[in-house]
This record gives structure tokens, C-alpha cells and sequence, in this order.
């Protein structure tokens, strides 16, 4: 079964605003073995909304309208529905009764147009809203010759997530076919998306029943795989025999085998080996530490380290000698040398790590040019360090570098 | 004039990933005077590609699709686009000579799939990606009858950014019709969205011909101002004058007349007062520190500072009396108090930050609950500390902590 989820409201068509309603909707719809399809947004135009309906049903099986149910004139979703349907609306007495009551109860005078909210599609089911003034609707009706189901839902996120999950779901498990979907996420750091791709797909293709969607951000790649099957232990064994082969054909690059983030792998690996970490950053400038204190209980394994952005800092907090720094310059395999030496033994820590480069834009020379980064980790018997020649931006080069400093500390500890 | 713009990619079409992509080029059309109508997230099938594109030349004058130009076999929007138009695809040539060149200058080896980057549609202009290997497209052709212009663009923000500002910008300015387009952008801190709504909306509402949009995120308030008129200085005078009385309203909540991010107006302030500044973070972890360092030129006048996330590292790199840390604990006013002087004598700057506090979700008691974090600024003269009782998660508590210190580090120097 697909689905397509139509969010409604002009100002989801600003630079500013952005849908996020669907999100929840759509897990729950693969958790019922419907897949998102299409999702359209749509400002608040009765000819644009009714369009909008209309291709929906054209194209998806189940449609969940998002938004428009209130009651000023701009919340036209129960007409746009009705008319791309060819079917009336009914004001219901019952519903009306009950927000007059409702706003008593609350010592709230009901102004008059709210009672548009009690306008109801021929056809359709009433889904109680107890979080709202609007009512949902749910159609189990016929287009073109197809059988289509249409939920209209309100829009703002306490309405919507209970009666979806109180409400919805209930319906649809007893209207839809069983199937059910098994996921996987893989993560792995630092390869090319498309390298990545080239070495997968000749597996991944052999397999036409899994969804594999590759995705990559900053230095970050993300494997994802589902499959639709009509007994859970069925589609789960299809998408972890796939996973296997993957994390075979990539080996170590694979960091993650359940959607883990680099830095909860590096901490679950430093507290398993009961290890400590301390970072002296220069270039990311606190990007290594603010990603692994973003995990809750991090301060079991890592206990800070210093950004030495001036050189002074760097001899101040990491012991960098000064004519190491002198001689060789602040970004230079030296430096990174001493800084995870440094910060290691400052911060008595089993692994130190010392990050310096040229973020740019400026400050790049021929010799030393914007991207160039020196990553040393230390640990008792040995630092290695890298220099890696990042392209891009501030944001691009400051990212990978962070990026290649926890991948460096999770081989370090593999 | 209308837009419709097209994410491509089966990613946003699960729970985890949304399209963020339009905001910007929503951002953009809106300045050249294209509203935009519809927003059609679509996966990488190629029958669901055919039919959004088509669905989109039916209803909208200006389309643009971002993502699926990349090499691998789920790219498909060129394809999609062709057939929607019924035109042909050629492979170019100089593009593939291009890419070869661009990967030895890189010393990378191009993998064979990268040549499908260079397959153009027939009567396309090819927009140069400087910061990537899948080129732009951009048709001004006919569809039914009517004029439109299509633009194919890849999916990375580092990609599609500058392509749409250096490349699509100038070509759609000399094909659109002439409108002007003035906007404002205020910013403040740490004011709550509804208090700083009830407070302007009785200024904003008087004047109807602008278009007021208030947005929080996280402790920060943008107000954005947008007006469009025929000449361009009558616009920016409606905006100007609007924007002066919001600022004089809230006053010094205001941080940014322009548009600038915090961390730019602390710098701003601090180089322009010829001052240093240092950081101690604890339960930020280092988000002051990122933050200022995602400036470039920040270096002139933040130096470092250190993540004290153990008791001994605030003992070590900010002088924190042992005593201190055992008589009050490490989440308190004197230690915030002793973390901004000590950091700041450590560092020999102008001003010092300290930053504690329990960010959660575990480690909070009666006395201590999660959320509460002290924040001490310090210079020559004296040391301020607040007290502040977040609500929220981790992320929210971390970047309400840092917003916070950010905030009052302007204060203190305004």
C-alpha cells in the first residue's frame, strides 16, 4: 500500500517554516507496511489544496491531509476534500453541541465560527480530538474505480501524534492487508558516497524485496534498508542478511551496524576497554567535544580537553613547546604531534587527541593551503598522526575534521 | 509568477530525514518576487519522479527539483524530467573531460558511474557546480502552451547554494518580470515567542502591506520583515520604518538589526571594544567555543578556553579551588564564578565565561534538578553569575546554556 501525506498551510511555503507533522505520520504508516510515497505541501488556496487532493488521489492509496481543519477561513481542507471527491458536507448538530459544552467546561465563550469544525464529509468517520477544538475525519471511499482512504488530521503536533496513535491507528490495522516492515541503518565514516555505492549495489541489487537508500552528509554516510514483508521475523531476516553482507563488503569502514552515531560508538568502544579521552582542538574548535557531550553519559569516558585556538593556548593547556611551534608552524604534523601528547598527559587520559588546520576562507598559503588538517592521537606507546586535505567550505572542512578525529580514536581502540 | 520546487530522494520519504534544501531557494524565488505554491517530496522511483515533475508543469510556471543529479542508479531526476517533457538526453563530452580533470587535480580516480553526471537534456543550459561533480541544468522551454522554466539542481546544501545565488540568480533576474522584494531580518535572545508576539503584533498590524513572520528556535527570535513594491527604496522605507519600532519596543532584547547570528555580534562587540574572551564549558561541552569558532577571523579576538567536564580538568585549566568544587559542587554559583575568573587569568583575556550546569536526562536531584545552570562572566572589574532553570532535553538544556552565555557576554560589553 502507498501513501501520500498532503501538509496544509501557507506557512510551510516560507523560507522560515518547514512540515515536520509528517515525520511522525509516516512512521507510523511503515509500521502498519504502508509506504510514503509522495508528500505534498500546500499553501491555503482552494483551486491549489483541491489540486493537491486530487493528485493524491490519483496516485496513492491511503491519503493523510495534515492541517486546515480549524476554524478561520483559511482552513478549507474539508471543502478541498469534498470537492475532489464530488461529495457534500454535512454541518453535524452533535459535534456542535459538544464545543459548546466543551468551551463551558473551560469558561471559554465559543465564537461563532468555530462551528465550521463540525462540517463532515459525506461519508466519513468522526475521529475525536481531545486535544482540540477540530474533529478528524477518516473516508473509506472509491476513486477512479480504486479504493481510497483518506484521513484529514489537524495540524498542530499535540492534536495530531495522540489521534494518530489513539485513533487512527486502530482503523487502519483492521482496514489494511498484514505486512509488516523490518529496518536497518549502517553507518560509515569517511568513504565517497558513490565509491561507497559502486562497492554495494552489485550485492544490494541482487536483492529486489529491500528498499537500500544511501545517504551522506559531511564525511558521514548512512545505509538504510527495509523490507515489507507479511511476518516481521520474515522481512527482519531478509534486511539482516543484507546488512551482513554489507558490513562484509566494507568491513571497517562500517562503524555502526543499528544507526549508532560516531561519537556513541567511540564512547561505547572507551568504555568497554575502560579508556579516558581528552582533545586539544584548534581548527574545530570544540566540534570533537560538543559531539561527545551531546551524548548522555559521556563524562564517564570523557573528561574535556582545551581549545588552544591561539598559539599561546596551545603551549598554555597542551604543552606545546613553543619552538616545536616556532619551527614548525601551528598546522603542521609536529604540532598535532604534541598537542595530542600534550593534552593526553595534562588531562592524565588513555587516549589524547590534538586537531589542527586551516578552515579558511582565509589564512591559507601555498605550502599550508585552506583544508589542510593535522589529527594526532596519542595513546602510551605511540601517536599517529594524518594530514588530510579536506575541499570545501568553513563548515565542510571543520566537519571532516572533526569526523576523521573520532574515526582515528575509534581504530585506535578496535 | 509560481514556483514549484521538487525534493528528490527516497530518504525524505522516512521518519528521519527531511528536505531542508527548499528553504533556501524558497528564499531566494521569493526575492526575485516567485511565490512559491507547492513543495512535492518524491523518491527515487522513476514512474513517481515523472508524475511530480508533470504534476508541476501543469500547475506552476517556475520548477525546480533538487537532488537525484548524483552518479549513482537512484539518480534519476534527469531522466524523469526528459520524459515528463518528452525531449532527448546527451551525454557531453567537455563535461566527462572536465570530471576526469577535476579528479586527477585531486588525485582521486573517477569511478565509470561519475559519467552519467554528464548527460544533458536537450536545449539545457549547464550550470557550473564549483563545489561538486554533478553539474545544474536550467530549461526556459514550453509545456502545454505555456511558458516555463525548469531548473535541475543538486541535492548537498554546500552543492546547491552557491549554485542557485552565483548562477540561477543573475539568469532568473533577467528573465522574470521586475518586482522588488525588501527584507529585515531582527533577531533576539531568550525571549518567549508568545511574550515577544503580544508585545509587536499591535506595531505590525497597523501596517498590512508588510509581511511580519515571527520564528523561535532554541532561545532565538528571528522576526522577519518582507515587503513588495514597485520600486525598491519605497519597499526598504516600509521595512525600515517597521523594523525601527519593533527595535525600539523590545529594546535591548534585540542583539542583531540586520540578521546577524549571536556569535557574529559578540565578535563584532569584542573586536570593535579591542577585547579577548575565553571560555570554561562544562555542560555545553564546547558549543560557546563552536560557535565562535564557525566565524572566520574569530581568532582576533577569542583565544580558546577548555572543556572542564571532569572536576580535576576545571581544578587544572581554570584554577577552581578543590575546596570550592567539594564545599558548593561542581554545579554551582561559586564554581561558575571561579571557572570565569580562572579561565579568564589562565588565558590573560579581557572576559571569562563560565559555564555548569546538569543538562540531563540522568544526574539531577531535588536540590540540583536537571536544567539548572549557572553561567558566570568575568572581567577585570567583576564576575556576574545568573542562575537559570531550563526545561526541556539535553539538546534544548545544552544550546539554552549557551545561548545564555553568549547573551550575557553581549551584555556585557554593549
Amino acid at each position: 500500500m502507498n501513501a501520500e501525506i498532503i501538509a496544509v498551510g501557507s506557512e510551510m511555503l516560507t523560507p522560515w517554516r518547514q512540515d515536520t507533522d509528517s515525520l511522525h505520520v509516516t512512521e507510523r504508516l511503515n509500521q502498519l507496511g504502508v509506504t510514503v510515497r509522495f508528500k505534498t505541501i500546500v499553501g491555503d488556496r482552494p483551486k491549489d489544496l483541491v489540486d493537491a487532493v486530487r493528485s493524491a488521489l490519483r496516485r496513492a492509496d491511503v491519503i493523510v491531509t495534515v492541517g486546515g481543519l480549524g476554524p478561520t477561513e483559511d482552513d478549507l481542507t474539508r471543502e478541498a476534500v469534498a470537492e475532489a471527491l464530488k461529495v457534500g458536507i454535512k454541518r453535524n448538530p452533535e459535534l456542535i453541541a459538544h464545543m459548546y459544552t466543551r468551551a463551558a467546561q473551560r469558561r471559554a465563550t465559543m465564537s461563532r465560527n468555530n462551528e465550521k469544525q463540525a462540517d463532515i464529509i459525506e461519508g466519513a468517520e468522526i475521529l475525536e480530538n481531545m486535544n482540540g477544538s477540530a474533529p478528524g475525519q477518516m473516508l473509506d471511499t472509491a476513486y477512479a474505480g480504486h479504493r481510497k482512504l483518506v484521513l484529514l488530521l489537524p495540524g498542530p503536533p499535540s492534536e495530531l501524534k495522540p489521534m494518530f496513535d489513539e485513533q487512527c491507528m486502530s482503523r487502519l490495522r483492521e482496514t489494511l492487508p498484514k505486512r509488516h516492515i523490518a529496518t536497518r541503518v549502517l553507518k560509515a565514516a569517511l568513504i565517497a558516497e558513490s565509491v561507497c555505492d559502486a562497492r554495494i549495489a552489485p550485492i544490494y541489487k541482487q536483492l529486489s524485496d529491500i528498499e537500500t537508500t544511501i545517504l551522506a552528509h559531511l564525511g558521514d554516510i548512512q545505509i538504510n534498508l527495509m523490507c515489507s514483508k507479511p511476518a516481521l521475523d520474515l522481512a527482519q531476516a531478509r534486511v539482516d542478511s543484507l546488512a551482513s553482507r554489507i558490513e562484509e563488503e566494507l568491513d571497517d569502514l562500517v562503524y555502526s551496524s543499528q544507526g549508532e552515531t560516531l561519537e556513541q560508538i567511540v564512547l561505547y568502544y572507551l568504555e568497554m576497554k575502560g579508556a579516558t579521552l581528552s582533545v586539544a582542538e584548534s581548527c574545530t574548535g570544540g566540534i570533537v567535544s560538543e559531539r561527545l557531550t551531546s551524548i548522555s553519559g559521556s563524562s564517564r569516558s570523557f573528561v574535556g580537553g582545551a581549545i588552544v585556538y591561539s598559539n599561546e593556548l596551545k603551549s598554555e593547556f597542551a604543552g606545546v613547546p613553543p619552538s616545536v611551534l616556532e619551527r614548525y608552524g601551528a598546522v603542521s604534523k609536529e604540532t598535532a604531534q604534541a598537542l595530542a601528547e600534550g593534552i593526553r598527559e595534562r588531562c592524565d587520559t588513555t587516549l589524547g587527541v590534538g586537531v589542527t588546520g586551516i578552515a579558511g576562507p582565509s589564512g591559507g598559503t601555498a605550502e599550508k593551503p585552506v583544508g589542510l588538517v593535522y589529527i594526532g592521537v596519542s595513546d602510551s606507546k605511540t601517536t599517529d598522526v594524518v594530514e588530510r586535505r579536506f575541499s570545501g567550505d568553513r563548515i565542510r572542512i571543520r566537519a571532516y575534521a572533526a569526523q576523521t578525529a573520532l574515526d582515528l580514536v575509534r581504530r585506535k581502540l578496535m
